[in-house]
């Protein structure tokens, strides 16, 4: 490949003006912006008009242009302009995470029909460098496992219900005040938002395509004040928890779910907009890796670093696909989760079993039990049509499986019957 | 280069042979070893004696070998064999980091003259992927400042120290007992090692070769109860931190010193043998790395990948080396610190200025004030020798600097003079 990289841009909101201002005032890096193509024709923009296009064609179709790096917010739009980009041989730097977990494996087999590279260390905790580290790090082992805090807005929020004592819908408020939450919250509230990246990442450390909607999920709008409370009182945290977990038999488990986090675990100090993610593996043990998980200069430094990556031919290597075949996909682990509402708990219908705790007083019901993922899954629209508020204690049973001491440290045990 | 990785083994203890048994299970890995060089002949291994040799040239001469795995303590007996291996045409992965930080710039040197790869992730806090991350993707500007708890050892002594309100002596008995401490342990609670990883991080992190005597360390072997019980008043606990601070004015200032640490930063949950890398980059913005700082399988990780990069041609860039011709080193950084003894301090021959706390009682003495880098380097032994506990605030003072908050949160406040 040429070494000289001339850039497509789709979109030029905060990240990608801070990527044009950057390469910019940085001409050592062989990389410049040939034309940006936006949207919104009537906007006035920081930069000369004729640097811009409404016509994504300009882009795609100029032979010169052999990078596209893909900044928009509507996914469909972003897989359409990706797919073209891959088709006629460009190399592609998208954050759009939405896009990438509903069509990974697609744009995958593309990029390797095409020989060019797609990168996206920006579409997963931000700042933070997971999906090299997976690619490069810990490309010789599967991880036991890979958790953590994906999402920045709803950990701000669920800091302030922590550190104010707010309720859910004020805390909201203020996000979406000071610019943390979307309008329409609802892919980062409700998990969606994490769990498209928890899929992205299980591709890198687990080998497989795992698609959205098969992987259990479930927000923090009906985390209350009692709840938050509760888990103070047990010196704890809630926190909007991804997991991917490989057992001793090679299955492999995928959930999103508000956990209790006690103070001695890594995950209890990442506070705010932050994001955390632990990798535990057998040979390079636990690590543990924070940083902003949100923002344009956070987000534009992923992007830029891949951008840097080209220079090198560089591209990731997929290695684990291969060893991803031994892997089962699952949904036969048993979780313990707290569950409450106002009204009374559907605990038969639900199915809840081993049931270690239950409490009615003060106009609140819950009850500590195991449920299996597949139930989850089954039940969650009568969960979420009953309000409940459901927060994992940590504790996982894996059915037919000798007791053990999971890779973070929570406690696995063994099924008692 | 071919594919294919011939390896020749230096040393075969927990690291090495926790390398030869995963390569044996990693056959996929285009990677074998194909002779071991031990020292000690009359000491029994695991594996049969074909594989070893004593004579480190039936290594270094044989043209079939073209990575040398250096894993020997020696650091003398390291620089020479892996300056032989480089000169040979062969790639290079070691761990040794006293033998780094004292010979980079050379060894550098001749990797760029002989077209070959000199890798080293193991020489710095083991199993967090932390060279490669400077060179990757803090690749187009420096840091403003890289700090952490690089020595496992020292850690785990002050844990203990924290924990268990034990003396000095009596924690380092009980690492060496555990073996997370050496028979000599200067090296671990002097700051000598984690100033040597300082050293080679810098390089990667501001493009400098920084020679490790020109560098300010002070141990925490003065550290006593007394120190500790004070911290844990102000809700502060103490750690070996290094760090490397880049000021507004391109100046570059290192050192190695116990600092009390509040709980609210991200290395106060740093503990036992862990290590902590914090970064901090303008557009990156703050990192925070964990993860297990020393042993055998964290290493062996490290070192692994390492070998699989060298599959893909991998060498580091050092692409800021021409950038940091930029900065200047300097020793004119204020530092605040906590000075402690059981007599009388010499608080006029050291120099402090700006002193805001000075505690004479129960038998102690201690003063809390200013001193250069530069007084610090000068009056080493005087410190030493008057069995000081030296502790910083993390405080900071850049002379006829503007006030400023520096990259971590801690304070710098400017001179009021």
């Amino acid at each position: 490949m040429n070494k000289k990289l001339n850039i497509g841009l789709f979109g030029f909101g905060v990240v990608g003006q801070g990527l044009y201002h950057i390469l910019q005032a940085t001409p050592s890096l062989q990389a410049r912006i040939k034309k940006i193509c936006v949207k919104d024709a009537r906007k006035t923009r920081s930069i000369p008009a004729e640097h811009f296009t409404y016509d994504k064609y300009q882009l795609l179709n100029d032979p010169s242009i052999n990078v596209i790096v893909e900044l928009i917010n509507d996914a469909d739009e972003a897989y359409h302009i990706v797919k073209q980009a891959l088709k006629q041989g460009k190399h592609v730097v998208t954050a759009n995470k939405k896009m990438l977990a509903e069509h990974l494996e697609e744009l995958y087999a593309l990029q390797v029909q095409h020989g060019v590279s797609l990168l996206y260390e920006a579409s997963a905790c931000g700042s933070i460098p997971i999906v090299r580290n997976l690619e490069e790090y810990y490309d010789n082992e599967l991880l036991h496992e890979l958790s953590g805090i994906f999402n920045g807005s709803s950990n701000y929020i669920l800091t302030q219900l922590g550190e104010k004592g707010s309720d859910y819908a004020e805390a909201l408020k203020e996000a979406q005040d000071k610019g943390f939450a979307e309008t329409d919250p609802r892919l980062d509230v409700e998990g969606y938002d994490a769990k498209n990246k928890l899929c992205i990442l299980a591709t890198h450390a687990y080998g497989k395509f795992i698609q959205p909607e098969d992987v259990f999920n479930y927000g923090i709008s009906q985390i209350s004040a009692f709840d938050v409370k509760l888990a103070k009182e047990r010196g704890q945290k809630i926190k909007l928890v991804c997991r991917a977990y490989k057992s001793a038999s090679d299955e492999l488990f995928l959930y999103v779910l508000p956990t209790f986090i006690a103070s001695n675990h890594p995950l209890y100090h990442v506070d705010h907009e932050y994001n955390g993610v632990i990798t535990a593996a057998g040979f390079a043990d636990k690590q543990f890796f924070s940083g902003k998980g949100a923002g344009g200069f956070p987000t534009g430094a992923a992007v830029l670093s891949d951008i840097s990556a080209l220079l090198y031919d560089y591209k990731y290597s997929y290695k684990k696909l291969l060893a991803g075949d031994l892997l089962r996909s699952s949904n036969t682990l048993s979780i313990e989760v707290y569950l409450r509402s106002e009204k009374a708990l559907p605990i038969d219908t639900l199915g809840i079993t081993d049931i270690s705790e239950q409490y009615t007083g003060n106009g609140q019901h819950y009850v500590v039990g195991y449920l299996s993922l597949h139930g989850l899954l089954t039940h969650k629209s009568l969960l979420q049509e009953s309000a409940i508020s459901l927060v994992a204690t940590g504790r996982i049973l894996e059915r037919e499986a000798p007791p053990k001491q999971d890779a973070v440290g929570l406690q696995v045990q063994a099924s008692s019957r």
